[in-house]
Formats: structure tokens, sequence, C-alpha cells
């Protein structure tokens, strides 16, 4: 009980201390950055007006940040901003992915009334690496998760008590000070090491007294050399935060720091105790750069770490309509599933709480992180009715992320409003396996496809009000016009170089050059482009317009088509980025001149706005299944006169989303022959991307018909063939699955078979089909019941897809593109389809012809035939063999990047039923509820 | 010093003050339900699992709610519920506008795992009375703003101490338990009345010595009796939360409450000290019925008090372009903006961070809200350039609410995207006056053109489907498919009503209803319906359809309007509520039948489905002005063959947004002949709205055109007359404001002229203006220059616009719709037009019978009539008299409500220039920055 005199304090170094800190740091930047070549920790210091202090603080974590590899910007404002300008910059840097950490420098110096508290609850909880704001308080209170970022001071005491070993539990701290910034959070941290704490402050009666009781002193009240030495407990631990100026004539600078504890006499009564300066202050330094460096790992090195709560199902008996089992359920709020997949607040972009889109961004962020495992759902040739790939797909994603808990996006294309009002109905999936709300899927969704339709249809005005004008007016007229501005736009300058012509100075062109640059003489009957609506309009199939006086007499026959037939559609789903998608715009051939030369978007001056107008289409669509997994819905160009797949963005961000061990499963419209041929010869040839597996989906009814079966029509009763078992039938037609699986296979690629079990199919049924699927090169054929089950039905489907993404894959391309375009048709033709060859019809001899001299020759192939049949007849069922396929035409969609040949007439608007699917549509006007939708 | 033994500690009778309180809640409750008699507040609890401690406060709180007027509603969930359905209902709790405090009853009991800070922080922070969220708790902390709702227990506590009278600053308070719900917010309650605070817990070594010490203690442990008399310091005041059961024989029950202080041995030495039960406990329940009705009143009651932080306009010189003046500003993220004038976060559909739609739900919400001024803002008969009216309406909100401070909103009209790409460029306001972002504005906004277009092509292919069908089909067989699944549709019922057949089972039709409910027979020379796009295609003025060899010949010639045109735009309008539109769309008339009879988008089977595809646009989008006040964007029908003006909805939205004594600004299309008679007649007819009153925009160029000046013609440069002084022909050409301002006061509303100066007009010109104005009854005439300055420069307009509401208005209508069409039309134009009287032409009365024979008298008149004069003949400018109005043709516009009287051709499709706008459009690919718009 007698104190030894002689023992002075132990000197807790917080300079070396923090010296180690940033010595370990550096060398784990140094670390982070030699294996991600651009991770580069920013933090940025936001300082109001121009306190000294404040200056000094800034400048010592400028210098730390340096020495070990953090970037600071320092956003000096000066002492006249508003708070909305100073919310504005903190905004703009929330939304910075180069920035990972804000701190606003407290106190603001501000001659504008400045609400400190509401300004430090703006900085996005991500970069709140001070912890300053209330819900990164408020967790460091509660007893309950911890906050990501502790305020500094305060972790900078703790670990200098922790380095000092000073036992906590059960101790009895006293807290000199109740700042937000020191008192209170140390407060907490000791209360969270289980020491008993008192928090004393200006206002407490008889300070010493409850000094005297303390183990442990932390003082932070800002008031030099209070607490003395005779106020200690003797032996106490003493964390002295202070740092407070006073005159000291011996000094250069006429002051000198002191902390609030008198250090000369504490220390020889304190245990330890930390010096001012160089205790506590360069921890605080060092704990911020440590926050920083974290945040920024967070940021660009986070494994796909998903914590996905997926929804329960409550199925029901019988089966339910799609729409009844859809509403019934409640999906999570958009912006909780983005959260739970690891996208950021500023990477969503939200379209009410079901619907969000994703920024490109993303891709930049995560392009260090592995791709995930890349599997496409294809199907066998089908009946009219299909045979369930979305199902299939949207089931399958459903069974690997909410009952396996793998992580799982899908990738499905928006469907068209067309159908939605029409004959098909909705196309969000169906039964347990859909994507939800569906009436938002199948309704507007977040305006793409109405952005698609306005700029599809302002190229097509531009081309008609283009050749009026021409007709018109002299050269000089339309020159005149064309430069009213006494200036080339940046679309003309692009145009004269493309003529050959030189110049920037429209005064400066020869009478030939201005006939040149002013006319596109586009040859009326050359010009494909069409004008499209989102709706069934079969009235407008072939049509005449300019029939008005205005027009002159200058009619022409014209057709409209449906928006997602258009290339834009084909563009939107092919690009890669949205400089790419503008050269695409660019290069959009819609006529050949009277000199048969193409002309483009370009020639018309109108790319740029259809980029502008296009520009929030690139951003992919999330949304969830029944499940609450995740589903990107970007993108549905046709499947005949356009490769029917989704867009390689939604691809790409999908697989860098589930990360090295997930799954993105994308969906390859029609029967394999023809959407998985194009998902790997113009989609994976575009993208880059190696798919891992294929999963291929047949059904024991379409199989049937293919043995031989009778006809298969919409909305009559199945034959019985369909409803008992009949395995010769089925043995026969098992050849059509087959050749899909040896076709998959010529791709390099694994097939599992999806049997999409219907209640009539037996037992020896779905035993045949697996027989011969394994024995054709299948790795695995599996039953799949996630239409009356959710994912539970698809478990085995899921396991087997994640087995098979495991083996050995070499993806290969069926032709290169450099062929002839006859030889990459025929290569098609007769690997795919199983062909003896093809024949070249005139019109499409002479269209092959003008893209070979157009320079066209080396666009990969997107064959436009009947998804009913292997071969072009769609009466030709199972793996028909020993004919030719006819090429009536060919076409361009240059700007998509592909040629798509003939080989019978492809309807391109759908018409209305004498009953339409509209007829039981209806909105509730009370609750909002959308019904009849299926 | 010594102790009176005998004296007794006071005892803190809680159950006394606590019914105190309710019976003070209860008065409340009443007198609030008394002035709004919708007032109820409610509480939701929600509970998972069984526990019956639980179960027993909760029957405590819902009989206290009950007694006092508050409604509770208990969701008892199993345990075996997940945490997403627990979200799943917490969110449609924080949804639902009748539930005004929800609080999950913790411990949790579930089995399966579910986060119960996570599960806290999900409720809304306005519906969070228990003030558990770390957002509050946070607050709480931290020196500053306190935050809505304290945690109940604490609260309780802290008002027994007040009600004691006990003093709190600089004293010593131990609070014995650090548990989330009482020990620590008392602790930190106690802190913020200055005491100084020890919290001790089960780590705490020698409990015993801290209490000791302890001017006040705080039991919060849950140790039955921990706390010993002899443990006090004499004169403690000691607050017991404790509520233990501990067995006693001596009860029916076998058990009976204590609390973690030993009442009897405490009370000897305390100075007061609370009763278990009776202390604590009834207050804990009484203060989170406080909050509950606080929190009612905040959301039924709360006063337009805005926070509105405006935006700091930096003027440059000369003026920059629109898009460059909009670029350099940073909007407020519209959340924020939403959240500064009280709508609340689920009353919010974000798209984006820009534009969120409104919820109509607010005006339940708000529907006690008195309404604030209403001002349209019209026009003198205008120039072709235009004379800034949208520019004004941008400009006056901007100085009412950024310079002036008053709550204000300006509604506006989306414009269509064909002039944006055509000729004329944006509509977003000019200048240092404009929406922004005006990308966002000009491009697809929400995207309600897109779905207006999609609703009326659907309808239009279903006419000509329609036709096609019963062209090629008997009765039977069109009856058959009509009604394939043997059952009526909700419409096909209706329709059956109206043709007075009286039958729901569609075997019983006889073969004459048959054929008359099958056949709408539509006569194809009366179809008013056309297609439409958003794009200017002169090219689609006139059309032939149908020639497609699958249309069989039924070849018709039609033509496609702009989007803007269609009768669904003046719906959206003019439309009240969701129930009041779809009612709209049912009685849509597309065309005769060969009988004369209307035939309507309810006998077509469509109108169900375009409800739904418009069943967001009745949303307004909320947007914001350069200076950051709040802009409502919805609606934007044509203003001939339309009534031009913004949508009533958003209107009566602002109305209560603004409050009583804020503004509500709304621009009237056209010259004020047509827009603001339009407003009058047909718009506020149909809202019941009371306008307050009319600016009325003027410029001195256009004046000097109506008093004689030369043609004033687009891209030509000015002609002298217009930029010298010359006060003799702006003095004749005051006869056209002044007939102007003489129609306004017609209908009893005063006029306010806003001079839209140019840096030509002289001091001289203005000082006139202003004289002949003011003598021809207008209230005032001000100068407005807000296109260079911004709202500072509409200042001195915004002063008088103030002022003038306050003067007495009586708002009268213009003729009662009952009377015939000709006398209604004639009344407009002798009163509005100052013609001498009207000529029917005969296709007009031809019409006009019809109408009348279909049922259609009572509708007002929308006049299509040129805007660049008062009378039918643009030429004639000035104040004309002694013309007389030719009606040629007369439609009907059934849905919308009112009949369109023609006086001339109108152009319902614009064209494309030889160079338009869209050439300068365009998007940087690195940025997303959008150039050219302008």
């Amino acid at each position: 009980l007698s104190r030894d005199t002689c023992r002075m304090a132990t000197v807790l170094d917080g300079k070396q201390q923090a010296s180690e800190i940033r010595a370990d740091l550096k060398a784990k930047v140094a670390a982070l950055q030699a294996q991600h070549p651009h991770f580069k920790p920013q933090l940025a210091i936001v300082q109001v007006g121009g306190r000294e202090d404040s200056a000094v603080y800034i400048r010592m974590k400028i210098r730390a940040g340096e020495e070990i590899g953090v970037k600071v910007t320092h956003h000096h404002l000066p002492n006249t901003t508003t708070s909305a300008e100073l919310r504005a910059l903190i905004e703009r840097l929330n939304d910075d992915a180069t920035v990972h950490g804000i701190i606003v420098q407290v106190p603001l110096d501000s001659v504008e009334p400045i609400d400190e508290a509401a300004t430090l609850n703006l900085i996005s909880q991500a970069k709140d690496v001070d912890g300053f704001s209330s819900e990164h308080i408020g967790d460091l209170c509660k007893r309950g998760p911890l906050p990501a970022f502790y305020p500094c001071t305060p972790k900078g005491c703790m670990r200098i008590l922790e380095k000092a070993g000073t036992q906590l539990a059960g101790k009895h701290a006293v807290v000199v000070g109740r700042s937000n910034i020191v008192g209170q959070p140390v407060a907490q941290l000791l209360l969270r090491a289980n020491a008993t704490v008192t928090i004393c402050h200006s206002r407490t009666a008889d300070l010493k007294s409850h000094v005297k009781m303390a183990d442990i002193v932390v003082a932070a009240v800002g008031v030099p050399e209070l607490i003395k030495g005779d106020w200690l407990k003797p032996g106490a631990v003493v964390i002295d935060c202070g740092i407070n100026p006073i005159p000291d004539a011996t000094k250069k600078s006429g002051q000198r720091l002191v902390g609030d504890v008198e250090y000369d006499s504490a220390k020889e009564v304190a245990s330890a105790i930390t010096p001012v300066p160089g205790g506590v202050g360069p921890l605080t330094v060092a704990m911020l750069l440590e926050s920083v460096v974290q945040s920024a790992e967070t940021f660009y090195c986070s494994s796909a770490d998903w914590n996905l709560t997926p929804l329960k199902l409550k199925l029901e008996r019988p089966v339910p309509s799609d729409i009844e089992i859809a509403s019934a359920q409640t999906p999570k709020k958009v912006s909780l599933l983005a959260s739970e997949i690891g996208i950021l607040p500023n990477e969503l972009d939200l379209y009410g709480t079901d619907k969000a889109k994703v920024k490109l961004s993303i891709l930049n962020r995560l392009k260090n992180r592995p791709d995930g495992k890349y599997i496409v759902v294809a199907g066998i040739t089908p009946t009219p009715l299909g045979e369930g790939k979305s199902t299939t797909t949207v089931g399958l994603t459903q069974a690997l992320g909410a009952v396996l808990r793998r992580n799982v996006i899908a990738c499905l294309r928006q469907p068209s409003q067309g159908p939605t009002f029409g004959i098909k109905g909705g196309a969000a999936g169906g039964g347990y396996a859909q994507v939800i709300p569906m009436e938002e899927f199948n309704l507007h969704l977040t305006g793409d496809i109405h952005a698609i339709t306005a700029a599809n249809n302002l190229l097509a005005a531009a081309i008609d009000a283009r050749m009026f004008h021409e007709a018109t007016q002299t050269d000089q007229a339309l020159y005149g016009r064309l430069v009213a501005k006494n200036k080339f736009s940046e679309l003309q300058l692009k145009r004269l170089q493309n003529l050959g012509i030189d110049k920037t100075d429209p005064a400066t062109l020869t009478e030939d050059e201005i006939a040149r640059f002013s006319r596109l003489n586009i040859d009326p009957d050359t010009i494909t482009w069409q004008r499209v609506v989102d709706t069934n309009d079969r009235f407008l199939r072939k049509i005449t317009i300019g029939q008005s006086p205005t027009e002159k007499d200058k009619t022409r026959v014209t057709q409209f088509d449906i928006s997602v037939a258009s290339e834009l559609m084909a563009i939107l789903a092919l690009t890669t980025d949205v400089a790419d998608m503008k050269e695409r715009m660019e290069r959009i051939v819609v006529a050949s001149d009277k000199d048969g030369k193409p002309v483009t978007a370009l020639d018309l001056g109108v790319s740029g706005a259809l980029a502008v107008l296009m520009k929030d289409t690139v951003m992919p669509t999330l949304m969830q299944t029944m499940e609450g997994t995740p589903v990107f819905v970007h993108a549905g160009p046709f499947a005949n006169i356009a490769h029917g797949n989704s867009s390689i963005l939604a691809d790409k961000i999908a697989l860098k989303l589930v990360g090295e061990d997930g799954f993105v499963v994308t969906e390859a419209g029609f029967g394999a022959d023809i959407g998985m041929e194009k998902f790997f010869n113009i989609k994976c040839r575009a993208s880059g991307l190696k798919p891992s597996a294929v999963t291929l989906v047949a059904t024991v009814r379409a199989l049937k018909m293919h043995g031989g079966g009778p006809t298969v029509t919409p909305g009559l009763p199945l034959a019985k063939e369909y409803k008992e078992e009949n395995l010769e039938l089925l043995g026969k037609g098992c050849s059509n699955l087959e050749r899909h699986i040896t076709n998959a296979c010529k791709f390099g690629v694994p097939v599992v078979v999806a049997i999409n079990r219907f209640s009539d199919d037996t037992d020896a049924e779905i035993a045949l089909i697996r027989e011969r699927a394994i024995a054709a090169g299948a790795v695995d054929a599996v039953c799949a019941s996630h239409w009356a089950d959710g994912g539970a039905g698809a478990k085995e489907l899921a396991e087997a897809v994640a087995k098979a993404v495991t083996l050995p894959s070499e993806f290969k391309l069926l032709y290169d593109v450099q062929k002839p375009i006859e030889e990459k048709i025929e290569t098609i033709c007769k690997e795919m389809y199983g062909a003896d060859g093809i024949e070249i019809l005139p019109l499409a001899a002479e269209k092959i012809a003008r893209y070979r001299a157009q320079g066209f020759n080396d666009l990969p192939i997107c064959m436009a035939k009947t998804h009913l049949s292997f071969s072009h007849d769609p009466l030709l069922k199972g793996a028909p063999s020993g004919f030719t396929v006819p090429i009536r035409d060919v076409r361009a969609s240059v700007g998509a990047g592909f040629l798509y040949p003939l080989c019978g007439t492809m309807s391109t608007m759908p018409g209305l039923p004498t009953r339409p699917c509209f007829y039981d549509v209806d909105l509730d006007a009370e609750t909002g509820a959308v019904s009849g939708l299926f």
C-alpha cells in the first residue's frame, strides 16, 4: 500500500507507435497495389474557412498520407460557403468511386448557418472514416454490431491502452470531457471493453474527487494542464487527448503545446502516461489512415461476400395463376437487394422501390475481381407451346441462390409489350419460378424499349425528312441550311473526313465538295431502316407514307416493326460500353446511296442524338426472383433477325458481382440451334467472355413430338400420346436432343440436360431421356419441377450445373469471321443444322456481293430461320438430314455488327387476335393492383 | 451531517403521474379529432414468438392506448418467422399512412436467425417511437439536435425526476446497467441534463462503492433487489427500472414483482424512491403513447413548415447558353428536396437521383391542410418567338422561394421530344430561370409520354384489328372467340349493361344479343382515334395502312399525331384520381358505329389495359429550379385541340404542400385568350380549385408588333423598331394587353402584369406599359429580369404577386355548360376574342347535331384557334374587332371531357427542318454529359 515515490510513470510513446502503424500500412498498400494495379486509397478532406489549427491538422494528414501511399485531397471552401454548396461537394465525393474516405474538418468556420451534425450525416456510411455520423455513433453506443469506422482519436486512445497492456475490464475509467469527437466515443469504447465508466465535464462538481477514483483517466476537455498529479490515484494510467497552445517565450513561435494534464506532476503519480505532443496526436492520424486503407480495400478488393436473405415460398396446390403467385409474394426493396449483393448505393439509380438501374462504373470498381461461372440456358427444338426455358432459367437461379446459397444472378431479356397485351402474355417465368413484381417486368420496366422506340423513330423521320429536303432544294440552299451556324457540327466534321474532305471551315468547300457533303442521295428502294412501335399492330405491316399535301407527293411504301426488332435493340445487347455504343450508332447503315455506297446514321447527323436518347438504356435493371435472388433484365433483341440474347453488359456486371465461386445464368432465345449458336458465335465473340456450361432444357412432350407425335397447337387440348407413357415416340424424338448436345460439345462446353418435368411424365420416360443424353455426351441429365416447387424443385439440377462448371472446358468458336460470307453460312447450316449444303438464291447473291463491296464481309452471321425445326422447314422434326438450306436474302445490321441471311419470311410485326389478352387486364383504382396479366 | 432516521423517502408515484399524462393525452387526442375529423393515431406493435412477459407488456399498451383514443394493432408473428418476412411487415407498416408509430417487442423469440439491431433500424425514423434506431441513439449521444423520439423508459425516468424536482446539473448519477433499452439511453439523458454520470454493469468491480457515491441512482440491471439500503448515500434519489418476478407463496399467482432495489431498506435511506410496481413501469407506457400522439400530430396536422435550402446562382456575363447554365449548377438530390418540403420518403418513387414521382396518397394525408394561393401565368398574344411565359413561371417561383423565402411550387408541362430534336429545342425555361437537370426534363423524364404513346397505340391497334376480325368472321365465330373462356370479362359485362342486356352467362344470349354484343360495326369514316409517335415525323401526317396481304386489302387512310396530341394526355391533365381516370378511359369515343352511336374504349375491351399502361403517369414528377425550389412536371396537352395546361393532380398536391401561406404557380399555354380561358373554364371547372391571381406576361417587342411593327420571324434579325424606343407603336399595341387584362377581370381574379424586360427596352417604354396596364384594371405591372438574374431579377414581381393574392377575388366561370354548344362557342368568341359573332359551317353543324344526339351537349368548349391573334386570323394583331369567327368543324374528346371547335387547320404533327436540333446533340462517353440541347 505504500507508494514507491521513485518510480516514474511509463511514457506511452504515441509517436513511435504511430510510426510503426504507418509503416505497416505502407507495406499493406504496396502489397495491395502489387495485386490490384489500380488500387489507390484516397481520403478527401473538406475544410470550410481558414482556421489555422485546422490547417495544421490537415497538413499533418496530407503528409502522413503521402508517406504511405494514400492520396489526400484537400477541398478548401471559402467561409462564405452555403450549406447547399457544402452538401453538393460531399455528395459529389460520395459518388466519386476514387474517393474512399471523406472527413469534414470541424469546427466549420463559416459565416453562413451550417448545421454541423447534419453535414456529417451527409457523408455516405461507407466513406465516413471519422465515424461521426449519427448512425455510426448509434451503433457504437448500442450493444450489437460494431460500426464500420470508429472516431479516430478514441480509437487511438484504445490502441495505446491495448499496446500498454492496460487491463480495462472491471476497472474504473474516468473520462473528462463529453465532446462528440473524443469524450463520448471514448467512453463508449471503454464501456465496450467492460470498464466502469464515469463521464465528467465542465458542469461536474468536484472534478478532482472523481478523477481520484480512476484507474484510467482519459482527459479530453481542452483546458491546459487542468488535471494535476495530486488529483490522480497512484498507479493510474493517464491518456491525455488535450492539445493546447500556451505562451512560452523560450520558443521561436512564442508558444508550446501542453495537454489537459500537468505532465510533470502527473508522471510522478501515474503508472503510465501519454506525453503531449507525441502521445495521442500521432495515433489519431495513423488511425484515420488505417480506416481509409480499410475502406479502400473493401471498395476495390472485397470478395463477393453476399449477405442475401432469400424469400420464403408458400407453395399452394393446385398451382395458382402466375399473377396470383407473383402478387402473393412481397419483394424485398431493391435497394436492400442491391446492398445484399455488394452494389454500392451510388452505383444504383432507383426506379421506384422494386427496380433499379445499375451504373457501369461498377465494372471499373470490380475489375480486379475474377469472373464467376457463366451458364447459358438453351432449349431443344420447341413445340409452339414453349418448353419452359425462361422458367428454368429463373428456377435454376432460385435453386442455386436460395437453396444452395451460392451467389447467382439470372440475366433475362426484357419482353416487348406487344405480346403481353396480344396473345402470349408476360414473360417473367412462370409458377413459382418468376421475376417479381411481374407487372413491372412486363410493362414499362425502366423505359429502355421506349427509349429505343424514340431513337429508332427519330432516325426514321430523319431519313424521310432528309430525302424531302434534298428533293426540294438546290445544293447551295441545302448547304446553307446544313451549316446555318457557319460551323460544322462534330458529326458533320466526321462525315467530311469519311468523304475525304480535309476541311473545317464551311467557307472553303468547293462546289463539288458542297454537293458531295450536302446530298446523301439516298436510294429509296434500298432503305432498310423501318419505324417501330411496341404494340402488336398488324395494320402497320405495310403502309404508304407521305400522302399529306405538305409532303408534295413524295410517298413511299414502308412498314412498322415491333420495337424490339429494331437494330438499336441488338446494338444495346451487344455493346460493351458507352463509347462502343456511340461508334455502333455512327456505323448504322440505313440505306445505300445512288452509287451503292452505304448511308449511315452519322451521315444523317443523328447518331449523337440516338446516344443521348439511349444514354440510360446501357444500365441493366436489377429485379428479383420469387425467392429474392437477383435478376438483371436488359435488352431483348429478336432471335431470328437478331441474335436473341440479353445484354453483354448485364452478363459482365453479373459475373463480377457473383465473384469467382458464383454463377451467372443467361438465356438464349429459341432452340439451341439458333439461340445457343448465336450466343457463342455472336455474343461471346463480341464480349470475349468464356461460357462455363450449357443447360439444355428438354420436355418429354417436345421429344415425343419430334418422334412423330401429333401436332401440338396452342389453345387446343394435347393428344393422348402426350399424356400417356410412350417410350417409342420418345425414343425416336431423342434424336433432336442428341443433336443439340453434339452441337454444344462442338464449342467445347459441358452440357447438362434439364428435363422440365410435367405431371404426366413417367419415371421410365425420364430414365430414357437421361440415358440417351448421357450417351450423346451430356455430363448429366436431371429432372426439375421449379414451376410447381420453386428453387427446391431445381435443387438437383443446380447441383448438376455446379458440378459441370468444375469440369475442364475449352471454348472455341465455330468459324472464322474472315471467311467468305457464303462459307460462314454453310458452316452453320452443315455443322449445326445437319444440312447437306446451302443454296444461295439470286437476291441473296446480289446482297452478298453488295456487302462484300461495302466492306462488310467480316461480320459474323445471324441466321434468320424458323425455330421449330433444325432445318428451314418447320415441319421437319427430330434431327432431319438430307436437306439444303435456301438463302433467300441477306441483310445487314452493321451497327449491331452482323449479317442476317433469311431462310424464309420473318414476321417483325405480330397482330392482335379477336380476343387479345388485354380483355382481362385491369387496374384496381383503390389498391393499384394489376389483374389479368399472365 | 447527522441523518434523521425517522424521515422516510418520498414515494415517487409513477402510477398517478402516468394517469395524469394519459388524461392529458386523451384530451389532446379528442381536441385534435374535433379539429381534424380523420385524426386517429395508430401504434403498430410487432411481436415475434410467444414470450409471456412480452404478451403482458403488449396487453398493457393496448389497454392504455384504447383508453386515450390511440389505436394499437398487434402484429403477432409465429416464432418461425424469417428475417425477410419480418422486414416485409415492417416495410408495409412504414408505408401505411394510417400507422404513426411502430415498435418491435424485444427480445425477439424466433427460431430463425434475426438480427435485432438491423430489424430496429428498418423502422422509418418518423415512426420509430421507441427511439431505438442507430440514428436516433446516435443523435441522443451527440451534442447536437435531439432525436425525434427517446426510448420510453429512460424518458419516463427523466419525467419522474423532473416532476420530483430533483436537481441534476453537477450531481453524480450512477446508472446500474448498460442495456440499449434503458441503461445506455438514460445515462445519455442524464448527461444531457448536466449530471456527472457513471455507468456500472455486470463487470463492474465493487458495485456498492460506486452506488454509495451517487446522488441519483438509476437501477436497470434486472437482478431482484440487488441494491440494498445500506449501499445508498443518505438522501439519494432512487429510480428503479427493474421488474423482476420472485416467488411469493402468499400471492394467488405464486409470485410478485420487485425491482432491482431492495425497496424496504432503500426507502429508509433515500430521499425519494420509485416503487415497483407503480413506479417507472406505468410511465414507460405513457411515454410511448405520448410519442405516438406526437407522431400522429406531425403526420396529420403539420403545418407547411419547409426547411428549404436554396441553391446559390453564379451569374455570368454575357449570359451563357441554357445547357451551359444548367450544367454548371449542381441540383440537390431530389430525395433531399422532397424532405425539405414535407414529402415523406414513402410518398416518393425515385427515378434516379434528380427526379421522383410523388404518390397520390399524399393528398389523403394532407387533406385537412388549407390550400395555398393559386397563380396562373398567362401571356399576351405572342410573337412567333414567344414572350417568356415558361421562363417567367420559373423565375417567379425562384423569386418567391429562394429570394422571398416563401413556400412555392411551380407546375409545368412536360415537353414533347419532337420539338426538342426538331426546331424549338428544350422547354425548361431559359437563362438563369430553368428547371434542372434540363436534359432530364427534356428527354424521357419519368416515362409518362412513352406510357401515353403505348396506351394510345394499343387502342389504335385494337380498332383496326377489331374491324378486321369482324369483317372476316360470322357472329357465332366472333362470339365464340370473344368469350373463349366461357366467361365475360369485367369490361364485357359493362358493355352488356350499356347494351341493355342484363345477363352474365354467355350461354344465355339470344342470337340477336350475340350479334349486338359481338359486332361494334365501326364506321371507318368516323374514326377519330389516331396513332401517335413522340417524334417530328412529317411523313406520317397522312398514310395508308393495312397494305400487307395478311390484312386482305382492308386498307384505310389515316394519320399519326405527335404523342402529346393524344386525348390520353388531356385525360391525364384533367383527371382527379385513378378511379376518375379509369372512367374517362372507358368513355373515350373512338368512332361512331354504322347507326351513329358512339363506340368507346370500353366497347373494345381495352380501357383496363390503358389504365394499367398509364398507372404510374398519375403521379407528378418532382424536379427543381436553378435555385433549388421545387417544380412539378406533369402532363402537357396541346393548347389548341386540347386545353394546354399542366395537370390538376400536380396543382392539387402542390397547393397542399405549400400550405395556406404558400404559392403554386402554374402556366397556361399560348396567349391568355386561349390558355387562360381554358385554364378557368375547363381546368378549374373540372378541379373546383379557385385561382388567386393571374400573372400576365408581356414584352415591349410583342406590344410593338401589335401596334403595327414589322413581322417578327424566327431566325431573322429583329427590325430596328424593336431595338429603339418607339412609344407610338408601343402605345397602339397596348390594346392587346388591355384586352387580355379586361378578359381576366371578367373571371373576377386580380391581374399582375409581368414585363419580361429585354436589354433594348427603355424606361419610358416600361413606364407606358405600366400606366396603361393599371388603367385597364391590372393591380400592378412590374419589370422582371429573371432570365439574366434568376430569382433576384423577379423579386419585385414576386412581391407584387404576393400582394395581389391578398386582394379580394371572386372567381366566376364564363358560361354554363348546359347551354347549347353554339351558344357556348359564341360566348367565348364574343367575350374573349372581341368577335361580332360566329358562323357555324356545315360540317360543324352536322357534328354539333351528332354530339347533341349522342348526349355530349354539356361538355365545356375547347377552342382550336391560332394563338397569334385574338381572332381566327393570325394576321389581325392588337385588339381586333368587327370579325366573325368561322367554326369549320367540331370534334369531341369525350374521355377528356370537352368539345373542340376548329377555326382553321391545326397541325398535330410537326416536321423536321433541313438541319434539325439533333445535329448538335451529343453524349460524352467518358462523363455522360449531354451537349447541344438548348
